[in-house]
């Protein structure tokens, strides 16, 4: 919904590559492979159709723009992705298509098999934020700093000792990120109604397994894996904001003494530099914060599927996503920016 | 951020055009000439290079590419729209562009001209689902239908008596909208810092008569109009999110005799018909509902121009203005597509 | 639910007087009385007994207690109220007790007689804050001011540019409210599903004149005006919480010259003052613009009346209000005790 | 700021008694005792300081309305607190009181030592719903009951199908707050900027293990554990919403033969019984979801204490732990008071 110049400040290419219509049709088709090959490891399916489906499906390249055509009628992309697949797999698939399977969990497997993408590039990132951390505080920790509270100048400390107060949360981030991924990173299988026929456990232990994700009752109606997670992006940013905040208020003539390179160029005053990566991590903050109140209110999540939460889900979690890697980018070429901070 | 068969559930294609990266450019040209030919009539800058500006852009189109690739580093696409246009304008039109004016100036009051043909369009639509409220009040209101109050049976009331409920917000956010929009629909001219120079308030006069805004002090750190105008997209969308969730509620078999055409299909349930657009409704409802509490946050704007909260309302308002539209679009066409309402 | 310490740092005593229980109790028993006048005058009731109720109810205080304790179970305070007065109005007026009404119409009607109060009193706080703004303005206009934008230094502008730019929404924020208040405080009639009794509007036509609202349609389920009124609420908390933010970054030391009288001290550093007034405006205006959103949330108000929805209204408007009323009186005293700003 | 009887709908008993003003401050005299002893046994404070102050502050009760009426001054109650304290501690104590300690110390730490009492208390009642939701199971699991997607019939289910997905989330919350307590229940000892003198680290060991507290870092500005606490909060009340949900969803005639004990009167329709339980465990939610979105915009604290964020914190917590605390309890005695759920 954001033209591309705005898009340019949220939007991450990496985490577009992991969600894009594409990938998520990939990961679906993945996903009807790797449950023809379940069902059929466990005689819920013909193995000659399983493998029948599975030739027929290689190569085979939605019509993504039927799909968005049907997407306000149906509501998920789903049903007309069946609608394409059934004369690909042909008669001799047919037995071993979407075996005891519904919308639902095509879209929530596809997305978390896409959010453990999104989960080690996210971790990577983190990583090379502590990185660049340690570096200022090893370049520049000694250098002499105010400290301020409630804006006002209180005592001076080091330059470190606010970098250590900047690093703080991250090792906790990563510990979260490791608590929360087996909760989020699971098989969704569970069809129409969440309830699955006497072979479905083992189909979807199956389907876990070869998916790399984890194995796990329904969630078709269980949201808090997403909603906690959406929690966890927003914590990211939160604190990648604080750190903005700080560098912005520090940048200010006269104040702390920190300069950075690659500051915004005005229109108006040509001489300016202005600390626009810090404001924009502020800016991704907050975004993240208001979402993830948003994110919250599709956990009241009605009777076996509710339509209304779901799809506040879909709308509200891709931006967040986005937000938090790109908000990890930033703060990294922003602290790497950094050429002199406090008084030596 | 959403990929295209995700962001078929919110997308409006007209608001996509008002607000697209093209549209608010060729605004932003729009406004240098306006500013220029404005400055020229008071004297403000040499007739002669207001004229070669107006000769030199017509026709001249941005590189949009460069002004993306700029915005992670300006946060502001004006920085580098500037530098395409001095060649463009050459020494002939210099003097007389950008008089007194900042990004900030170009920025908001290329958005407000934007709005501006979004609320047309807007006021269209609310019109429309009022007419199909009183369509479908004339055709089914004598019908019989269960009243209920805190989800249970009440007592017997009309479909016309609830239709009427459905209704009565329209009427009031007509009147809020024509009540906000000549505090919204505003020219920005302020310069640098927001204070304008000795002829700015007769150029101002001028740019907003040939923009056809209205006149208006600057406004680029009080941002209550565009908060003021977040909570009216959201009154919107939840009035018609209250429609759905009725709808959808009285769709349920055995409730409310509710029949509607064109419901979704389900992958695992052929014969099911899922009153997609319902939900729909509610999700969009719930989506401009938490955005509104992230775009007040940006009314903490500080000083004389804040990044932070600035970039914010970019990331909250389009995605907030595509809800609406498409909520109104989608409303109309369910209340449309209602074929049997109540007990005759 | 916040201990008195802590409530300390929101509450408003006024507000608490107009919203409290005994309050709005109170009121609830105005509309009990006006109602069974408007039903006598109409032949809905008999005078007698209208005039019966009248003299019994006068000088009657509900058990609080008792209210309190069915609230969780009724969910509503009516019904426990009503077991009171049946007694008290005895046989003689029991014929014109409660004449067509439901819960909701006690409950709203009394929110809304309560929120006029509220309303005044915010319009005159709000004259308060403008004249103190001007009177700074007034005294310091002249001074000159950093203009800063995005956190830098800038160009020069005067104390009074920036004044300027705090007080313009104020004029703003009155004509909003005096737009919103003929939507907001309207007599609530319309019984136990909405649908008046055929002397219906002629009732609510003498309640609505009785307790000096504007007549209306019932809007039980049309909850706009509330939400309405909570996104005006969080506009002005904006608007304050900008001066605030503006007022802490003023005070920092060597930036812009300002000083304060009546800051907080500090447990570690007696020497220091903080801007304590300064920072709370902006506390405020974060938890109210959050609060706006999961307000608008309720919107989604399905069928006659939602208990889920309504419930909400109750938790999140009344602190915003403490919010917007104590914000008003913090700002008028924070700009008050300015004893310097900028230079001469 | 809600007046006692709508208070009644949210507020907990056992949370107001851990989190009351007289619980705070009684907890920061222990924290002031603790710090003393704590001190004592580095050196930094002499021993007889640190046991006079003890004796003295045995049996030591703040005034209340000072600290109260000092609050909006002071911006924390610690200030006015200490001025209380000197003279109870008298010379003899003085070197011992508050070494090297600030306002944030003394509050945080009282936090989270109430903090470690709620959540005892949240975990046992996590624990009971679990049981109610087993022994609902064991009573109702084998009854029919139409699976519902989308808000219409699907397929048929059982009660049991249902409860089971009801019940999923709870043991990932059990498992949440184990993985969290240790990240929230810290000790935080800073003093004035979040720097710890010379022998601070031994202090603060000594600290953690008298209060029975995390030892940890100061994290006067790293507010990540408040923030992911709320979204725990808001976790377990989201799983409750959508039971409650659920809930008043079946309690729909004709519907789902669910049949509930102790629902709320109507004061227009005596014969109906309606779920307020249910629907207030919705409330709830939403009120929670909403509130969290707020909590994380604290996340972005400036420098060495915001008192704008940190304020916020205090607005926004407490109200989420009494909504999760209260819910858990109604949703315990809603799941208890069951008396039939499906068709046998």
């Amino acid at each position: 919904m954001l033209p591309g110049t705005t898009a340019a400040l949220i939007r991450d290419p990496q985490v577009a590559a992991f969600l894009s219509d594409e990938a998520m049709l990939d990961r679906a088709l993945r996903f009807e492979i790797a449950l023809a090959e379940a069902a059929a490891d466990c005689g819920a399916a013909p193995a000659a159709a399983a493998q029948a489906l599975r030739e027929r499906l290689a190569g085979f390249s939605p019509d993504l723009d039927a799909i968005a055509a049907a997407m306000p009628v149906d509501g998920v992309p789903v049903p007309e992705l069946m609608r394409q697949l059934r004369p690909v797999v042909g008669p001799e698939g047919a037995a071993a298509l979407h075996i005891g399977a519904t919308s639902q969990d095509v879209v929530d497997t596809a997305l978390v098999m896409g959010l453990s993408q999104v989960n080690d590039l996210l971790a990577a990132r983190l990583a090379s934020v502590e990185t660049t951390l340690a570096a200022l505080s090893a370049r520049f920790g000694a250098q002499s700093l105010m400290g301020r509270t409630r804006m006002q100048a209180a005592l001076p400390i080091t330059a470190g000792d606010r970098i250590a107060a900047w690093a703080a949360p991250f090792p906790r981030h990563r510990r979260r990120l490791a608590d929360l991924r087996p909760r989020l990173e699971c098989v969704q299988y569970g069809g129409a109604v969440g309830v699955r026929a006497p072979q479905g456990d083992a189909i979807a232990a199956g389907l876990a397994q070869r998916l790399r994700l984890a194995d796990a009752a329904p969630w078709h109606s269980a949201r808090d894996g997403i909603a906690e997670y959406g929690g966890w992006l927003s914590l990211v940013t939160g604190s990648l904001g604080k750190i903005g905040q700080d560098v912005a208020l520090m940048a200010q003539q006269g104040v702390d003494a920190l300069r950075l390179s690659g500051g915004g160029t005005s229109s108006a005053m040509p001489h300016k530099q202005n600390p626009v990566s810090a404001e924009t991590l502020v800016t991704l903050a907050r975004f993240n914060a208001g979402s993830v109140g948003t994110l919250h209110q599709a956990l009241v999540h009605e009777q076996e599927r509710s339509g209304a939460a779901w799809t506040l889900e879909w709308l509200v979690l891709p931006p967040m996503i986005h937000a938090t890697a790109h908000a990890l980018t930033l703060a990294h070429a922003m602290l790497s920016g950094i050429t002199a901070m406090g008084e030596g």
